[in-house]
Protein backbone atom coordinates (compact mmCIF):
# COMPACT_ATOMS: atom_id res chain seq x y z
CA UNK A 1 0.00 0.00 0.00
CA UNK A 2 2.18 2.83 -1.52
CA UNK A 3 0.14 5.94 0.52
CA UNK A 4 1.12 3.97 4.16
CA UNK A 5 4.66 2.96 2.91
CA UNK A 6 5.17 6.84 1.92
CA UNK A 7 3.93 8.02 5.86
CA UNK A 8 6.24 5.53 7.38
CA UNK A 9 8.97 6.92 5.23
CA UNK A 10 7.32 10.67 6.25
CA UNK A 11 6.63 9.77 9.57
CA UNK A 12 8.03 6.72 11.33
CA UNK A 13 10.84 6.92 13.76
CA UNK A 14 13.01 4.18 13.37
CA UNK A 15 14.46 4.01 16.77
CA UNK A 16 16.65 0.73 15.89
CA UNK A 17 16.99 -1.96 13.92
CA UNK A 18 13.69 -3.45 14.99
CA UNK A 19 11.68 -0.72 16.65
CA UNK A 20 9.93 1.40 14.51
CA UNK A 21 7.36 4.02 15.85
CA UNK A 22 4.15 5.09 13.90
CA UNK A 23 2.64 6.57 17.04
CA UNK A 24 1.91 10.08 15.21
CA UNK A 25 -0.54 8.43 13.34
CA UNK A 26 -1.45 4.87 13.33
CA UNK A 27 -1.26 3.81 17.45
CA UNK A 28 -1.04 6.59 19.51
CA UNK A 29 -2.52 10.01 17.58
CA UNK A 30 -4.88 8.14 14.79
CA UNK A 31 -5.22 9.26 11.24
CA UNK A 32 -8.53 8.14 10.87
CA UNK A 33 -8.38 8.80 7.22
CA UNK A 34 -5.85 6.33 6.73
CA UNK A 35 -7.14 3.84 8.83
CA UNK A 36 -10.19 3.56 7.10
CA UNK A 37 -8.55 3.31 3.86
CA UNK A 38 -6.46 0.81 5.08
CA UNK A 39 -9.64 -1.12 5.95
CA UNK A 40 -10.72 -0.75 2.66
CA UNK A 41 -7.50 -2.27 1.84
CA UNK A 42 -8.27 -5.62 3.67
CA UNK A 43 -11.47 -5.72 2.51
CA UNK A 44 -9.78 -5.24 -0.98
CA UNK A 45 -7.50 -8.13 -0.22
CA UNK A 46 -9.71 -10.69 0.62
CA UNK A 47 -12.96 -9.58 -1.46
CA UNK A 48 -14.65 -13.10 -2.19
CA UNK A 49 -14.43 -14.26 1.15
CA UNK A 50 -17.84 -14.49 2.84
CA UNK A 51 -16.46 -13.14 6.16
CA UNK A 52 -18.75 -12.63 8.71
CA UNK A 53 -16.50 -11.66 11.66
CA UNK A 54 -13.43 -9.26 11.97
CA UNK A 55 -11.09 -10.03 15.28
CA UNK A 56 -8.48 -7.97 16.77
CA UNK A 57 -6.53 -7.64 20.24
CA UNK A 58 -6.62 -4.52 22.25
CA UNK A 59 -5.40 -2.12 22.13
CA UNK A 60 -3.77 -1.14 19.63
CA UNK A 61 -5.39 -3.21 16.84
CA UNK A 62 -9.10 -2.04 16.96
CA UNK A 63 -9.22 1.18 15.25
CA UNK A 64 -7.99 -1.66 12.36
CA UNK A 65 -10.17 -3.81 13.34
CA UNK A 66 -12.91 -1.15 13.28
CA UNK A 67 -12.11 -0.04 9.51
CA UNK A 68 -12.04 -3.60 8.67
CA UNK A 69 -15.34 -3.97 9.76
CA UNK A 70 -16.91 -1.01 7.99
CA UNK A 71 -15.41 -2.17 4.96
CA UNK A 72 -16.70 -5.44 5.28
CA UNK A 73 -20.41 -4.48 7.08
CA UNK A 74 -19.53 -7.09 9.65
CA UNK A 75 -19.07 -6.86 13.29
CA UNK A 76 -15.51 -6.92 15.23
CA UNK A 77 -14.17 -8.74 18.12
CA UNK A 78 -11.45 -7.78 20.06
CA UNK A 79 -9.38 -10.13 22.80
CA UNK A 80 -8.59 -8.77 26.13
CA UNK A 81 -5.43 -8.67 27.59
CA UNK A 82 -6.69 -8.63 31.10
CA UNK A 83 -10.09 -10.69 32.90
CA UNK A 84 -12.18 -7.77 33.26
CA UNK A 85 -14.84 -8.19 36.03
CA UNK A 86 -17.64 -8.29 33.84
CA UNK A 87 -16.33 -11.06 32.06
CA UNK A 88 -17.94 -14.38 33.45
CA UNK A 89 -18.57 -16.52 31.21
CA UNK A 90 -16.44 -19.16 28.94
CA UNK A 91 -13.47 -17.92 27.59
CA UNK A 92 -11.13 -18.94 24.87
CA UNK A 93 -7.77 -18.06 25.82
CA UNK A 94 -4.24 -18.54 24.36
CA UNK A 95 -0.92 -17.53 26.09
CA UNK A 96 0.97 -14.88 24.50
CA UNK A 97 4.90 -13.50 25.22
CA UNK A 98 5.77 -10.08 24.55
CA UNK A 99 9.10 -9.82 23.37
CA UNK A 100 9.15 -6.21 24.24
CA UNK A 101 7.86 -6.25 27.28
CA UNK A 102 9.36 -9.31 28.51
CA UNK A 103 6.00 -10.85 29.83
CA UNK A 104 3.43 -13.94 28.65
CA UNK A 105 -0.13 -12.99 28.99
CA UNK A 106 -3.65 -14.29 28.32
CA UNK A 107 -5.78 -12.89 25.56
CA UNK A 108 -9.41 -14.51 25.71
CA UNK A 109 -12.30 -14.08 23.75
CA UNK A 110 -15.93 -14.58 25.31
CA UNK A 111 -17.15 -18.12 23.25
CA UNK A 112 -20.58 -16.11 22.89
CA UNK A 113 -19.10 -14.29 20.10
CA UNK A 114 -16.93 -16.51 18.09
CA UNK A 115 -17.75 -20.42 16.96
CA UNK A 116 -18.64 -22.76 13.88
CA UNK A 117 -20.24 -20.36 11.15
CA UNK A 118 -17.82 -17.84 11.36
CA UNK A 119 -15.66 -16.79 9.09
CA UNK A 120 -13.03 -14.79 10.74
CA UNK A 121 -10.47 -12.52 9.18
CA UNK A 122 -8.07 -11.63 12.07
CA UNK A 123 -6.07 -7.63 11.67
CA UNK A 124 -4.02 -6.41 13.80
CA UNK A 125 -0.93 -3.60 13.38
CA UNK A 126 2.11 -5.15 13.55
CA UNK A 127 3.01 -8.29 12.43
CA UNK A 128 6.57 -9.21 13.91
CA UNK A 129 7.83 -12.67 15.87
CA UNK A 130 3.86 -13.10 15.51
CA UNK A 131 3.17 -14.23 19.50
CA UNK A 132 0.40 -12.44 19.06
CA UNK A 133 -1.56 -13.56 16.00
CA UNK A 134 -0.66 -16.90 16.05
CA UNK A 135 -2.31 -16.76 19.80
CA UNK A 136 -5.75 -15.52 17.65
CA UNK A 137 -5.46 -18.08 15.33
CA UNK A 138 -5.34 -20.64 17.93
CA UNK A 139 -8.27 -19.18 19.57
CA UNK A 140 -10.02 -19.61 16.21
CA UNK A 141 -9.41 -23.23 15.67
CA UNK A 142 -10.43 -23.79 18.74
CA UNK A 143 -14.05 -22.20 18.52
CA UNK A 144 -14.73 -24.29 15.20
CA UNK A 145 -14.43 -20.69 13.48
CA UNK A 146 -13.08 -20.56 9.84
CA UNK A 147 -10.19 -18.84 9.10
CA UNK A 148 -10.44 -16.52 5.83
CA UNK A 149 -6.54 -14.94 6.68
CA UNK A 150 -4.47 -12.82 8.45
CA UNK A 151 -4.23 -9.02 7.64
CA UNK A 152 -1.52 -6.92 9.22
CA UNK A 153 -0.50 -3.21 8.50
CA UNK A 154 3.03 -3.33 9.04
CA UNK A 155 5.02 -6.24 8.88
CA UNK A 156 9.08 -6.37 9.79
CA UNK A 157 9.78 -9.51 7.50
CA UNK A 158 12.90 -9.88 8.55
CA UNK A 159 10.95 -11.65 11.81
CA UNK A 160 9.59 -15.02 11.89
CA UNK A 161 5.87 -14.27 12.24
CA UNK A 162 4.73 -14.78 8.60
CA UNK A 163 6.81 -17.77 8.39
CA UNK A 164 5.20 -19.13 11.71
CA UNK A 165 1.67 -18.43 10.73
CA UNK A 166 1.97 -19.95 6.73
CA UNK A 167 3.82 -22.58 8.68
CA UNK A 168 0.06 -23.05 9.75
CA UNK A 169 -1.65 -22.72 6.09
CA UNK A 170 -2.27 -18.92 7.10
CA UNK A 171 -3.19 -16.68 4.37
CA UNK A 172 -1.34 -13.39 5.41
CA UNK A 173 -1.62 -9.93 4.08
CA UNK A 174 0.94 -6.97 5.15
CA UNK A 175 0.15 -3.26 3.67
CA UNK A 176 3.48 -2.53 4.70
CA UNK A 177 6.43 -5.46 4.57
CA UNK A 178 9.96 -4.19 5.50
CA UNK A 179 12.86 -6.05 4.66
CA UNK A 180 15.16 -4.02 7.08
CA UNK A 181 15.36 -0.89 8.74
CA UNK A 182 17.56 0.97 10.93
CA UNK A 183 17.94 4.51 11.99
CA UNK A 184 17.66 6.83 9.08
CA UNK A 185 16.75 4.12 6.46
CA UNK A 186 14.17 1.50 5.33
CA UNK A 187 13.48 -1.04 2.74
CA UNK A 188 10.24 -2.27 1.97
CA UNK A 189 9.52 -5.79 0.03
CA UNK A 190 6.77 -6.21 -2.33
CA UNK A 191 3.57 -7.74 -0.62
CA UNK A 192 2.86 -10.70 -3.22
CA UNK A 193 -0.27 -12.38 -2.24
CA UNK A 194 0.35 -16.32 -1.89
CA UNK A 195 -1.44 -17.87 -4.57
CA UNK A 196 -3.77 -20.32 -2.39
CA UNK B 1 -30.29 8.16 21.97
CA UNK B 2 -33.04 5.90 21.72
CA UNK B 3 -31.68 3.41 19.35
CA UNK B 4 -28.76 2.63 22.05
CA UNK B 5 -31.04 2.53 24.62
CA UNK B 6 -33.20 0.09 22.96
CA UNK B 7 -29.89 -1.96 22.38
CA UNK B 8 -28.86 -1.79 25.76
CA UNK B 9 -32.91 -3.05 26.89
CA UNK B 10 -32.45 -5.91 24.19
CA UNK B 11 -28.98 -7.24 25.13
CA UNK B 12 -27.67 -5.43 28.06
CA UNK B 13 -26.96 -7.94 31.13
CA UNK B 14 -27.87 -6.37 34.34
CA UNK B 15 -25.32 -8.09 36.64
CA UNK B 16 -26.36 -6.03 39.77
CA UNK B 17 -27.01 -2.60 40.75
CA UNK B 18 -24.13 -0.99 39.30
CA UNK B 19 -22.57 -3.16 36.74
CA UNK B 20 -23.86 -3.74 33.03
CA UNK B 21 -22.67 -5.45 30.74
CA UNK B 22 -23.09 -4.57 27.10
CA UNK B 23 -19.64 -7.03 25.91
CA UNK B 24 -21.70 -8.23 22.94
CA UNK B 25 -22.53 -5.29 21.04
CA UNK B 26 -20.28 -2.03 22.47
CA UNK B 27 -17.11 -3.05 24.44
CA UNK B 28 -15.79 -6.64 23.56
CA UNK B 29 -17.71 -7.37 20.45
CA UNK B 30 -18.62 -4.22 18.47
CA UNK B 31 -21.44 -3.25 15.98
CA UNK B 32 -19.61 -1.46 13.63
CA UNK B 33 -23.02 0.30 12.35
CA UNK B 34 -23.69 1.24 15.93
CA UNK B 35 -20.35 2.78 16.71
CA UNK B 36 -20.51 4.77 13.63
CA UNK B 37 -24.28 5.78 14.27
CA UNK B 38 -22.92 6.90 17.98
CA UNK B 39 -19.82 8.87 16.29
CA UNK B 40 -22.51 10.92 14.21
CA UNK B 41 -24.67 11.29 17.29
CA UNK B 42 -21.88 12.82 19.35
CA UNK B 43 -20.59 14.98 15.81
CA UNK B 44 -24.33 16.52 16.26
CA UNK B 45 -24.30 17.19 19.70
CA UNK B 46 -21.12 19.11 19.71
CA UNK B 47 -22.11 21.05 16.17
CA UNK B 48 -20.67 24.19 15.79
CA UNK B 49 -17.30 23.24 17.92
CA UNK B 50 -14.37 23.63 15.96
CA UNK B 51 -13.07 20.56 17.10
CA UNK B 52 -9.62 19.68 16.09
CA UNK B 53 -8.94 16.64 17.92
CA UNK B 54 -10.77 13.56 19.81
CA UNK B 55 -9.25 12.24 22.70
CA UNK B 56 -9.96 8.78 24.91
CA UNK B 57 -8.35 6.09 26.63
CA UNK B 58 -7.43 2.61 25.77
CA UNK B 59 -9.06 0.16 25.19
CA UNK B 60 -12.84 0.33 24.98
CA UNK B 61 -13.00 4.15 24.37
CA UNK B 62 -11.19 3.74 20.99
CA UNK B 63 -14.03 2.67 18.39
CA UNK B 64 -15.86 5.73 19.24
CA UNK B 65 -12.73 7.78 19.49
CA UNK B 66 -12.60 6.30 15.97
CA UNK B 67 -16.08 6.96 14.77
CA UNK B 68 -16.16 10.82 16.46
CA UNK B 69 -12.93 10.99 14.73
CA UNK B 70 -14.68 9.50 11.30
CA UNK B 71 -17.97 12.06 11.86
CA UNK B 72 -16.09 15.07 12.79
CA UNK B 73 -13.08 14.35 10.39
CA UNK B 74 -10.36 14.98 12.46
CA UNK B 75 -7.70 12.23 13.98
CA UNK B 76 -8.22 10.90 17.29
CA UNK B 77 -5.74 10.13 20.12
CA UNK B 78 -5.45 7.57 22.65
CA UNK B 79 -3.99 7.64 25.97
CA UNK B 80 -2.36 4.74 26.79
CA UNK B 81 -2.74 2.87 30.22
CA UNK B 82 1.18 1.64 30.30
CA UNK B 83 4.27 3.06 28.99
CA UNK B 84 5.07 1.48 25.90
CA UNK B 85 8.91 1.07 24.86
CA UNK B 86 8.63 3.05 22.10
CA UNK B 87 6.87 6.36 24.08
CA UNK B 88 10.45 7.75 24.86
CA UNK B 89 9.32 11.38 24.61
CA UNK B 90 7.76 13.78 27.39
CA UNK B 91 4.61 12.29 27.87
CA UNK B 92 1.66 14.04 30.43
CA UNK B 93 0.39 11.94 32.77
CA UNK B 94 -2.93 11.74 35.32
CA UNK B 95 -3.69 8.77 37.81
CA UNK B 96 -6.37 6.92 37.65
CA UNK B 97 -7.89 4.78 40.47
CA UNK B 98 -10.35 2.10 39.04
CA UNK B 99 -13.20 1.14 41.48
CA UNK B 100 -13.94 -2.09 39.33
CA UNK B 101 -9.97 -3.19 39.41
CA UNK B 102 -8.79 -1.54 42.67
CA UNK B 103 -6.02 -0.58 41.45
CA UNK B 104 -4.31 2.64 40.67
CA UNK B 105 -2.80 3.28 37.20
CA UNK B 106 -1.16 6.00 35.11
CA UNK B 107 -2.40 7.40 31.87
CA UNK B 108 -0.24 9.07 29.40
CA UNK B 109 -0.30 11.14 26.26
CA UNK B 110 2.67 12.36 24.31
CA UNK B 111 3.14 15.66 24.64
CA UNK B 112 3.65 15.54 21.15
CA UNK B 113 0.23 15.19 20.12
CA UNK B 114 -1.63 17.76 22.35
CA UNK B 115 -1.23 21.10 22.68
CA UNK B 116 -2.43 24.37 22.58
CA UNK B 117 -4.29 25.41 19.64
CA UNK B 118 -6.20 21.64 19.46
CA UNK B 119 -9.71 21.77 20.63
CA UNK B 120 -10.46 18.38 22.22
CA UNK B 121 -13.77 16.45 22.46
CA UNK B 122 -13.17 13.94 24.88
CA UNK B 123 -15.28 10.22 24.95
CA UNK B 124 -15.51 7.12 26.61
CA UNK B 125 -17.75 4.47 26.45
CA UNK B 126 -18.92 4.93 30.19
CA UNK B 127 -18.93 7.81 32.43
CA UNK B 128 -19.43 6.18 36.57
CA UNK B 129 -17.05 7.02 38.86
CA UNK B 130 -15.55 9.79 36.11
CA UNK B 131 -12.26 8.97 37.51
CA UNK B 132 -10.45 8.05 34.13
CA UNK B 133 -12.55 10.99 32.17
CA UNK B 134 -11.45 13.31 35.10
CA UNK B 135 -7.88 12.37 34.52
CA UNK B 136 -7.89 12.88 30.72
CA UNK B 137 -9.69 16.37 31.42
CA UNK B 138 -6.31 17.51 33.74
CA UNK B 139 -3.96 16.48 30.69
CA UNK B 140 -5.81 18.64 27.90
CA UNK B 141 -5.67 21.43 30.41
CA UNK B 142 -2.32 20.65 31.64
CA UNK B 143 -1.64 20.26 28.00
CA UNK B 144 -3.12 23.95 27.24
CA UNK B 145 -5.31 22.61 24.69
CA UNK B 146 -9.10 23.84 25.02
CA UNK B 147 -11.82 21.18 26.24
CA UNK B 148 -15.15 21.26 23.99
CA UNK B 149 -16.60 18.47 25.84
CA UNK B 150 -16.71 15.00 27.14
CA UNK B 151 -19.08 12.54 25.32
CA UNK B 152 -20.00 9.09 26.44
CA UNK B 153 -21.99 6.47 25.38
CA UNK B 154 -23.42 5.13 28.98
CA UNK B 155 -23.91 7.11 31.93
CA UNK B 156 -24.36 5.35 34.85
CA UNK B 157 -26.16 8.68 36.42
CA UNK B 158 -26.72 7.14 39.73
CA UNK B 159 -22.95 7.45 39.94
CA UNK B 160 -20.87 10.89 40.74
CA UNK B 161 -19.04 11.18 37.66
CA UNK B 162 -21.10 13.81 35.74
CA UNK B 163 -21.26 15.92 38.58
CA UNK B 164 -17.45 15.69 39.29
CA UNK B 165 -17.08 16.93 35.43
CA UNK B 166 -19.63 19.69 35.64
CA UNK B 167 -17.62 21.33 38.66
CA UNK B 168 -14.81 21.30 36.85
CA UNK B 169 -17.08 23.59 34.29
CA UNK B 170 -17.42 20.42 31.65
CA UNK B 171 -19.89 20.16 28.90
CA UNK B 172 -21.36 16.43 29.08
CA UNK B 173 -23.27 14.39 26.67
CA UNK B 174 -24.10 10.90 27.27
CA UNK B 175 -26.42 9.03 24.74
CA UNK B 176 -28.08 6.40 27.40
CA UNK B 177 -28.58 7.64 30.68
CA UNK B 178 -29.05 5.30 33.34
CA UNK B 179 -31.34 6.53 36.58
CA UNK B 180 -31.27 3.17 37.88
CA UNK B 181 -31.03 -0.48 37.33
CA UNK B 182 -30.90 -4.21 38.99
CA UNK B 183 -30.98 -7.66 37.57
CA UNK B 184 -34.28 -7.51 35.07
CA UNK B 185 -34.92 -3.64 35.13
CA UNK B 186 -33.45 -0.62 34.02
CA UNK B 187 -34.64 2.87 33.89
CA UNK B 188 -33.06 6.05 31.88
CA UNK B 189 -33.08 9.40 32.29
CA UNK B 190 -33.55 12.07 29.48
CA UNK B 191 -30.35 13.58 28.26
CA UNK B 192 -31.00 17.15 28.82
CA UNK B 193 -28.93 19.63 27.14
CA UNK B 194 -26.61 21.80 29.58
CA UNK B 195 -27.61 25.50 28.46
CA UNK B 196 -24.03 27.00 28.26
Amino acid sequence: MKLLEERIRQEGLILSDTVLKVDSFLNHQVDTKLALAIGREFARLFAGEPITKVLTIEASGIQFAMAAGIALDVPFVYAKKKKAVTLTEKLYSAPVHSFTRQETYQVSISQKYLGPGDKVLIVDDFLATGAALVGLVDIVNEAGAELVGVGCVIEKSFQEGRSLLEQKGVRVHSLARIASMSPGEIHFVEDIPLIR
